[in-house]
C-alpha cells in the first residue's frame, strides 16, 4: 500500500467527496461515495443482535432497490446506535436527502453508514444542512477518494486503503477499497466499516457470492479485542463501466475477480489489524492438525482473544505455555502432548513441553512487525488462520479515557 | 475478611507448615496442610485440555484413597506443566516423600499441587530435600496457617482466607479457607488454587455434593480475563474432629453446611477478583429478565470478558453502549429495544437508549472499589450474576513482561 492512492487505482465511474459537518469536533466527518449510474451492489453487515439504525436501514434499502445502489453516505463521530425512532428517522432522512441533491433518486439506492459514539443522539441537522455542498463537490479524482478514506476515520492512525485489477475479456477491471476500524474488531462482520468500488460488471448475486468468499478469509478472519460491533458493514459497488462483459455464473472471470476482491480485502483487514488500538504488531496464528475446520477456527480464535496470550506478544516474551493453556480452553478435544508450537519461527513447544530454544534469539524475533504463530495440534487435517494484534497499554489508556 | 487469622477460626486437627524451598528467587515457596487423621476429600479441576502433571496425580488419588486424605502439598513458582514424562514422576514423586514423612502413609492419601511458570522442567529435587523439614514444622496454629496463605500465592499481591461456623447437631464446626489467584482467572475451575479444611463430618458424596453447589455460584462466577489455567484446583479436607454427627443425607445438617462453605468460597472467589492482575475495582455483572439460566449466564460472561467494558470501567466511564454492544454478541437472541442497564445504581440506558443521567456523579460513583451493573433483558425470567474486575494498563505490564 503506497501513501497515496493514484489515478491509475481509480475504478471508472465513481466519485468522493467529504466534508466536516460537525459531529467530531473538529475533522471530516461525512462522506460520500456515488457512481455514476446505478450499480450492482451487495453488502454484509453486523451479526451482533445490537444493530444500529443505518444498519437496519441500509439492509432494507439494499433489498428496495434489488440490489442497485447509486450512493453510500458515511458519518463518523456518531454511530446513530441506541438512539430509538429518532435514529431511524435520521438515518432514512439521510438517504432522502442524498437521493434528492443527487437528481430525483428513490431513497432505497442510498445506503448510510455510521460509526463513532453509541447512544448519543445524532444531530442529524448537522448532516442533513451538509448534503448539498457534499454533492455539488463530488470528483472522480485520487485525492477526492483518499479525503473519503480520512473522512470516516474514528480512533484508527491512519487512513487504510487497497487496490487491484484483473482482466475480464480483454477489458481491464478495477477494484479500489479503504476501510476504517482500529478497536472493536472481531470476526463476522466485524466493528468497522469497508467500502469496495469496482467497475466490473457483475449481477448482484455473484456480486454477492464473491464479497461472501472474500470476507470469509479476510475481513471475518481478524480480531483486535474479540468484541463485534452495532455498525460494521462491509459495501461494495459494481457499476459495469469497465465495458468488460458481465459476470453471471461462476467461470473464469468470476474466479479472476474473487481473487483480486480477496486481495484487496486481504490488505485492509491486515492494515485493520495493524492499526488495531495501541497495537505494536500483527500476529498471524495458525492451527493445523486439527480434527476438523470448525475445530482449526475455534482454537485459532481463543488463542487470539487471550488477553495472556496477547499482553505476552506485546512483550515479545516467548511464553508458549500460555499460548498452549489458551488453546487447551478452547472447547475442542486434542492431546495437548502432541502438540508443536513454532514463534516466529522457532520451534519452542514439542510434542506438549518445552524445546530447547535461545530465548534472546526468539524475543529479538518477536520484537518484529509480524510475528507468525503455528499451533500444529497432530490430531487431524484441519487448518485456520487468524490475525490479531498484541495488546499494550496503550489499548487500555485509548478505551479508558473519559468519553468527554 | 480481618488482617489475621485468629484461633478460634481454626478447624480441629488441621496443621500448616511452610518454607522456602528454592523455586521462586525468594520467599515461601513450599506448603503442607495436613490432618491428623484421614479426612473425607473432595476435589475440582481445571476443565481445560491442558492439565498439569498435578491435576492428573490429585485426580487419581483422590479415587485411589476412595476420597480418603492426609494431607495436600502445594509448591509456588513452577506449575509443572507441560514438562513430560518428568513432570508426572516429579508430582507422584513429592506425594511418596510426603507420605513417608507423614507416617508410612500411601502416597494416594496425599494430594500435590503447583502454581507458577508453565513449561520449565520443575526442579523437584529441592521440594523432596525441602518435605523432612516441612513436616518435622508442621503447627496447628493461626499463625502457621497465615504462612500457608503466603507460601501458595504468585503474582498475588496480598494473602487470600476465610471463615464460618456453623451448628450442627449442637457442636460447633469450623470451616476454613484460602486461595490463590489473580490472573488468568475465569469460570470453570478456573485458574487458581483454594484449599478448603473442615472438622465437619460428611461423607465424602456429600462432601463433592457440597462443593459442587458451593463452587457454582462462587468460582465458578468470577473471571479475570476470560482465560482458564492448566492447574486451578479447589480442594476441601473434612476430618470430623468437631465431634458433630456424620452427614450422610441432604437434611437441614448438610444445608447448613453447604451454605457456610459457600459462604467461605465466596469471600475467596470475590478476594480474587478483587486481588485481579492490576484491578482496581471488582465489577458485579447482573443479568435479569432473559429467556433461560444458560443464556443469563452467557450474557453475564460475555460482558464480563469484553475487553472494551472492562476498559471502560478501569477510566470509571458510564459507556453503557459497550455493555449493551457486548450483551448483542453473547449470542443470546433478545430485542436491544427493551434492555434497561444500571451502571454503580443508576439508570443510564432505558429500553435500548440513553436515560438522561448525571454524567460527573455516576463517573464519580464508579469509582468505587465495587460497582454493580445490572443489566435487565425483559425478554423473560432468569438471571445470573459473575464477578470481574476492571482491565487496567497495570494489567498490560504485569503480563507483558518478559520471563526472564
Amino acid at each position: 500500500m503506497t501513501a497515496h492512492p493514484s489515478v491509475s487505482d481509480l475504478p471508472r465511474g465513481f466519485s468522493f467527496s467529504t466534508t466536516a459537518c460537525g459531529l467530531k469536533k473538529s475533522g471530516l466527518d461525512l462522506a460520500l461515495l456515488a457512481s455514476d449510474v446505478p450499480a450492482a451492489a451487495a453488502a454484509m453487515f453486523t451479526q451482533n443482535r445490537v444493530q444500529a439504525a443505518p444498519v437496519l436501514v441500509s439492509h432494507v434499502h439494499l433489498q428496495k432497490s434489488r440490489h442497485k445502489i447509486r450512493g453510500i453516505i458515511v458519518n463518523s463521530g456518531n454511530a446513530n446506535c441506541c438512539t430509538g425512532s429518532d435514529g431511524y428517522a435520521a438515518a432514512a432522512a439521510t438517504t432522502l436527502k442524498v437521493a434528492r441533491e443527487l437528481g430525483r433518486l428513490h431513497p432505497s439506492q442510498i445506503l448510510v453508514c455510521s460509526t463513532g459514539v453509541i447512544g448519543v443522539p445524532l444531530r442529524v441537522e448537522k448532516i442533513l444542512r451538509a448534503v448539498p455542498r457534499l454533492v455539488r463537490t463530488h470528483r472522480a479524482d485520487a485525492r477526492a477518494f483518499a479525503q473519503f478514506t480520512r473522512a470516516i476515520m474514528t480512533t484508527d492512525t491512519r487512513p487504510k486503503w487497497a487496490a487491484a485489477k484483473c482482466r475480464i475479456g480483454g477489458k481491464q477491471v478495477y477494484i479500489l477499497g479503504c476501510c476504517k476500524g482500529a478497536g472493536m474488531i472481531h470476526p463476522n462482520m466485524a466493528t468497522m466499516l469497508a467500502f469496495l468500488a469496482t467497475d466490473a460488471a457483475i449481477s448482484p448475486a455473484f456480486l454477492t457470492r464473491a464479497l461472501r468468499r472474500a470476507v470469509a478469509s479476510t475481513f471475518n478472519a481478524i480480531t483486535v479485542d474479540g468484541d463485534t460491533s452495532t455498525n460494521d458493514t462491509v459495501a461494495i459497488l459494481a457499476n459495469g463501466r469497465s465495458g468488460a462483459r458481465k459476470i453471471t455464473k461462476e467461470d473464469a472471470a468470476f474466479m479472476q475477480f474473487t481473487s483480486a476482491l480477496e486481495k484487496v480485502c486481504r490488505q485492509l483487514a491486515l492494515a485493520i489489524v495493524a492499526d488495531g488500538e495501541g497495537a505494536q504488531r500483527v500476529i498471524e496464528i495458525e492451527v493445523r492438525g486439527a480434527p476438523s475446520p470448525r475445530a482449526a477456527d475455534q482454537v485459532a480464535r481463543t488463542v487470539a482473544n487471550s488477553p495472556l496470550v496477547k499482553t505476552a506478544l506485546a512483550g515479545a516474551d516467548p511464553n508458549w505455555g500460555r499460548i498452549l493453556a489458551a488453546a487447551g480452553h478452547a472447547g475442542v478435544a486434542f492431546d495437548f502432548e502432541r502438540v508443536d508450537i513454532r514463534l516466529a519461527g522457532i520451534l519452542v513447544c514439542r510434542r506438549g513441553r518445552e524445546h530447547p530454544f535461545n530465548e534472546r534469539v526468539a524475543h529479538k524475533k518477536m520484537l518484529a512487525k509480524f510475528v507468525p504463530v503455528v499451533v500444529d495440534l497432530r490430531s487431524g487435517r484441519s487448518s485456520a488462520r487468524i490475525w490479531t494484534c498484541d495488546f499494550t497499554g496503550d489499548y487500555v489508556s485509548i478505551n479508558a479515557s473519559y468519553r468527554t
